[in-house]
This record gives structure tokens, C-alpha cells and sequence, in this order.
């Protein structure tokens, strides 16, 4: 995607003579600032993913992959494959991508030699971010045609509600659920993006960054808004992406998706999550019991940063004395959600195996 | 209720020499600053219910009968009675405590001379003002029988969610949901709350406030957290205010209340709304499309206000060229209100008019 005319990618790998970093956009500080940082070492890569400064179910499993990659050009051994693989996978237990990232590298890496491996795990960092984008851009194809065909039944703009952010900026590029925005808007549907704050981390200033840098026309809303705007008929789409999304079509996401679900399905709202296939996780049974359910730093919630007259800045509306919980991810039951549109089409829940039969067989 | 041992109600008149003022708590500098203001005549008791330093559906139904009797202090005509009343129900479109003050006086009114006219008025908002206080007292014996059975059912700590702030500090004293939550802590009902930080206004540190001065165990927590709490058993029971209730128990509250009530009713929590009759709107059939849903200011939501190093400031997380829609309440439809707490106990929706049948015969 472009900011200001030049292209980016959400990462990208930067080669010098002396071994090659990891360049990223620095999301804590967006969308006040834009500034790219260098990662040079898988510590760097799990601070940056800890601290949000990477974020996004997709980026931050391309992200763990370059972090095995640049501890295997430090040290290939078995000990430091064991330990980074350890230390990244402990940085955020919910987002299923995380895990499946740091599989594909062990499986390709654990069989190698010390010597292949640091070039190996470039490598497969390398495919992992390319097919992201593939991945990406095939699901916003196939998302963009659930928006056509609500444009087409209405004559309407169609009115899109998006919780959290599921952008370019959370992938490696297009976005999932605004992949589908973006290709909408581009084909000539038009399309209106109600976009939720997103408390307490308000990544929904991102999505409406993104969204103004695309020229999508968007409205932000807090997040108690959603349910009154669907009942008075002015959502037609509910459309976020998911951290992790079992075979039976549950979609575990943002804290507070599952009360927009909620609201969808009271008014006939259509539901949809638009997700990788990296993002499913084949092996969960009951995901209210078994997708770990990250609780973040009470500090989120108690500060609040924006701009003010001094520059950008953090705001306590609550102090320490003040007890807070935070858990940063719920789970929308499957009951929910009208259908989950991946790179391969959109499927009803509990049919997601039909898309996917060689899962279906391994699960 | 008592700030650092000396009691306070939100509103009461000061008399003095050349006439008397209303004095209240500015609600806008709390949590982060306590400071009392005295208003002077009808304008500026408009404006500060306008601005929020006076909130919640009973303080402002007995603000404006204040306001009234202010305005007749000044003008007894009938162009300043009609004038008066018309500049207050301007301010506030959806709390239907403030049309039923203005009507209360203007029944007093306007059969009555002009000489008599600053007295009566005077007379009668010290009448609603008091006249709250017991509905509050009566709703809070009844709202802590709830937690109590509750209670006595779990044999544990009960967990009540409450979003927004339907405390002292919202009516003249005890508050409506917090005065069940005050009486049962005071009866030694192990009793916690859940505090809905509820943006964009954030009355939710207004209730975090109010607990914590009074030692009631509470936990902030964003406005998206509620479902997910509910979905694993960590919510006994939800418990709002109301701006307007309707003769079939639909609950129009602070934006956000639907999600929660819907949440409760997916996960078989019961919701209850603690309301003084006068915010009972008999008049009303169907609340979804007769209720005035006002909008605010974009800029709440652009705009959080809380510490900084510098002093209580406002941040900017969205700028002027942000699209923002801010719908300031929502209405919970009766088919997910378990029942509705009034002064003269809990009534199922559609149930009140038995609690009160002399509205019965009126309506």
C-alpha cells in the first residue's frame, strides 16, 4: 500500500554487508507518526510483537518467521532453534498464526544442518511474507464480492462495520477484512466503513488511517455504537479479521467483536471474518475452553494516547489505585457468524473443511 | 454521600441575601478534580446540563426544575415560564426526567399568579429534589434484595456489571443502579463491580469513583469487555440506569447498554435497569422508533481528557478531518430486560403498570 505516493509493505527484510534486519512500521506511534525501526536480532522481533509495535494475526506470524531467521544467522544450533522458537511463541498466546509461523520453520529447519539452516530460514521467512500477500489479495477478492452483492440487492452505498484493525497494516500487505474494503472500493462498489475504536489499544485509528489514506470513505464510532447503528438498518456487513478460527467456524478476535456479533445476528446483520488460512486452527474442539485468552497490561487501559498541544502523548484516566482487567481477545460462537472468507471463498462455519479437504484429512 | 467525610449531595440551593443560586458538583472535572460551581440563573443551569457538568437522567430532571424556579426568581411572566422551559428541553432530547420537572412545575405554574410564581417554583424543585432522594433509597432496598438472592444462591461474591454511571453523582444522592450496589455492601453482601469505562464520555470513572470512595470492591474495564466476562460465568448479574423507560420495560440508556443486554441474555445473565418512576415514560409504544436518540459532539469522541504531567488535559486520538458519528444512547428492547427496579419494587417488562396503576388508568 502507499503512504504519501511510495509503496510499503508492513515488513520487510533489509540486506547489508553485515547480515541483513528486519525494517517494520512502527505501529505504536501510528497514526500520529510514521516511522519504520530496523529489527536486528529474534529478541528485537518478540519485544517488538510483545509491545504491539508489530501487531496483527498475520504480520506477527511472518514476523516470528524472520525472527528464527535472524537467530539462525546468529547461532543455528538445536539450543537457539529451541529458544527462539520459545521466546517468540511466549510473546502473544491468542493469534494462532504465531504458532503455525514458527511450525513451518521448525519443520524445514530441525531436519537441516547448522550450516543450511540460517539460509534456509531467510528463505522460508521470504515465502511465508510473499504468501501472505497472495493469501491476502485472494481473500479481499473474495470478500469484495459479498460487498458487490449487498450493493446489488440495495442500489445503496454499502454501509461495512469493522472492529479492531484488519488492514494492510496487520498483514504483510492488502489487509484481510479491508483487503476486501479496498478491492471493493477500487472495483467502483461503493462502500462506507463504519470503524469501531477498538478500546482500549484503539487500533481503529489505524484502520481509519488506512482507510483515508485509500480514500474509502469511513466514520469512526466507539465501541459501544455498533449494536444502535444496526438497528436502525445502517450497517449492512459486519466484516473483521480473526486471530485464530477453529475448523467448526468459532472466531476468536479483538475483545468486543463477540457484542457486535451479537448485535449482527439480533438484526439480521450479516457476520463474516476474513481470514488466512494460517489464522484457522484445526486442532481446537470447544474454543471458549481452549484458545488462551491473552490478558495485557492494566496500563492500556488506564492511558489513553492521542494528540496534545505538547506533542503526542499518554493521558492516565485512571491511576493506579484503580483496578483494572484487560483481557485483549473474546470468542464469537460459530452460531454467529454467517460465513468465513479465506483465500480459497467464503464458507458457511462448520464447513470450512470443504475448503480445505487436505486439512480435513490431517485433523 | 460523603468525599473525604463531609457529606454532599450533586445539587442544592445556596440562599443568600440578594436571592439564592444553585450550587453543584462539576461533573466534567471529576474523577481527576473535585470542585463545586453555583449557578445563577436559568442559562447557565441550561448550558451546564448542555456541557455535562450536569448528568444523568434524575439530576437533570431536578436541575431543570430548578432552573425554573431560578427563572421565575428573575421573571414571573408567562413569555419567561414558556421561554424557560423551552431552553431546557432543548438541552437533552432523550432523558425523559427533564420534560416530566418542567411539566411538574409548568402544572404548578401556570394557573398561578406571577407573584406567587418564584416561590411555588422554588418550592417544588425542592420537592423533586427530595422527593428523589427517597425514590433512590426505595430503589436501592429493593435493587440490593436482587444482589442479596443472588448472593444467597452462589454463596459467593457477586459480580454485577454496570455501564455508565447511575450513581449519587447521577441524582441527587444514592444513585439508582449503585444505590442497590451501596445498600447491599452496606448490609455485608459480598458484592464487586465490573465498571464499564463507557465512551466517549467515560462516566465509567465517575462510577469507579463513587465506589471507590465508598470501599466497594470494583474493577475498570473497557467497554468491549463485558461479553467475554459474561461468556465465563464472571458476571452475576448487570445492572444500568436509565434515561427512559417505556410502559413495556424497553430500557433506552447510554450508548453501549444493548451489547451488554444482549451479551446477558446470550449467557443467561440477568439485566436489570434501576429507574424512579419519573424516568418511566407512559406515553411511549414503540421505544426503538419514538425515543429521540440525541447526537453529540464529534468531539467526544476525537477527544479523552486524563492526566498528564502537565495537569488534567485532553488528547486528541482522531483529528478535524476524522469522520465521527456519536450517538449518545441506545434502546434495549424488553425481550432481554429481566425486569425493571423501581421505587415500588422489580416489575417484569411489561409488568409496570401494575406497580403503578394509577399510570395505568392515565396512560
Amino acid at each position: 500500500m502507499k503512504i504519501n505516493g511510495v509503496s510499503y509493505r508492513s515488513i520487510w527484510p533489509v540486506d547489508s554487508g553485515a547480515g541483513w534486519r528486519v525494517a517494520i512500521v512502527d505501529q505504536t506511534r501510528l497514526p500520529f507518526e510514521f516511522a519504520t525501526v530496523e529489527l536486528a536480532s529474534c529478541d528485537e522481533i518478540a519485544d517488538a510483537i510483545a509491545s504491539m509495535r508489530l501487531r496483527g494475526a498475520p504480520l506477527i506470524g511472518v514476523a516470528a518467521a524472520y525472527g528464527i531467521a535472524l537467530a539462525m544467522q546468529s547461532d543455528p544450533s538445536d539450543r537457539a532453534l529451541d529458544e527462539s522458537c520459545r521466546r517468540l511463541l511466549a510473546t502473544r498466546p491468542t493469534a494462532v498464526n504465531l504458532r503455525w509461523a514458527l511450525e513451518c520453520q521448525r519443520a524445514l529447519l530441525a531436519p537441516a544442518t547448522a550450516r543450511d539452516r540460517a539460509r534456509l530460514a531467510r528463505h522460508e521467512a521470504d515465502r511465508i511474507a510473499e504468501e501472505d500477500v497472495e493469501l491476502n489479495r485472494a481473500i479481499g477478492a473474495h470478500g469484495a464480492r459479498l460487498i458487490a452483492e449487498a450493493h446489488a440487492r440495495s442500489g445503496r452505498t454499502v454501509n461495512v462495520l469493522t472492529h479492531c484493525n484488519a488492514g494492510w497494516i496487520a498483514t504483510v500487505d492488502y489487509g484481510t477484512a479491508l483487503s476486501a474494503v479496498y478491492q471493493a472500493h477500487d472495483a467502483g462498489t461503493p462502500v462506507h466503513v463504519w470503524v469501531d475504536e477498538t478500546r482500549p489499544r484503539n487500533q481503529g485509528l489505524l484502520t481509519a488511517w488506512e482507510l483515508a489514506a485509500h480514500g474509502v470513505p469511513h466514520t469512526l464510532i466507539v465501541d459501544n455504537a455498533g449494536g444502535h447503528l444496526m438497528q436502525h438498518g445502517r450497517v449492512d456487513l459486519v466484516l473483521v479479521g480473526a486471530d485464530r478460527v477453529t475448523a467448526r467456524g468459532d472466531v476468536c478476535n479483538k475483545i468486543g467483536t463477540y457484542l457486535k456479533a451479537l448485535a449482527a445476528h439480533d438484526c439480521g446483520v450479516p457476520f463474516y471474518a476474513a481470514v488466512p488460512s494460517p489464522t484457522i486452527d484445526w486442532s481446537i474442539g470447544d474454543a471458549l475452553v481452549e484458545i488462551p485468552i491473552e490478558d495485557r497490561a492494566a496500563d492500556e487501559v488506564r492511558g489513553v494516547r492521542g494528540r496534545s498541544p505538547a506533542g503526542v502523548a499518554v493521558v492516565e484516566i485512571a491511576g493506579a489505585q484503580t483496578p483494572v482487567a484487560n483481557p485483549a481477545f473474546d470468542v464469537t460462537p460459530a452460531r454467529l457468524v454467517s460465513g468465513i472468507v479465506t483465500e480459497r471463498g467464503v464458507a458457511a462455519p462448520g464447513q470450512l473443511a470443504r475448503l480445505f479437504p487436505e486439512r480435513r484429512v490431517a485433523a
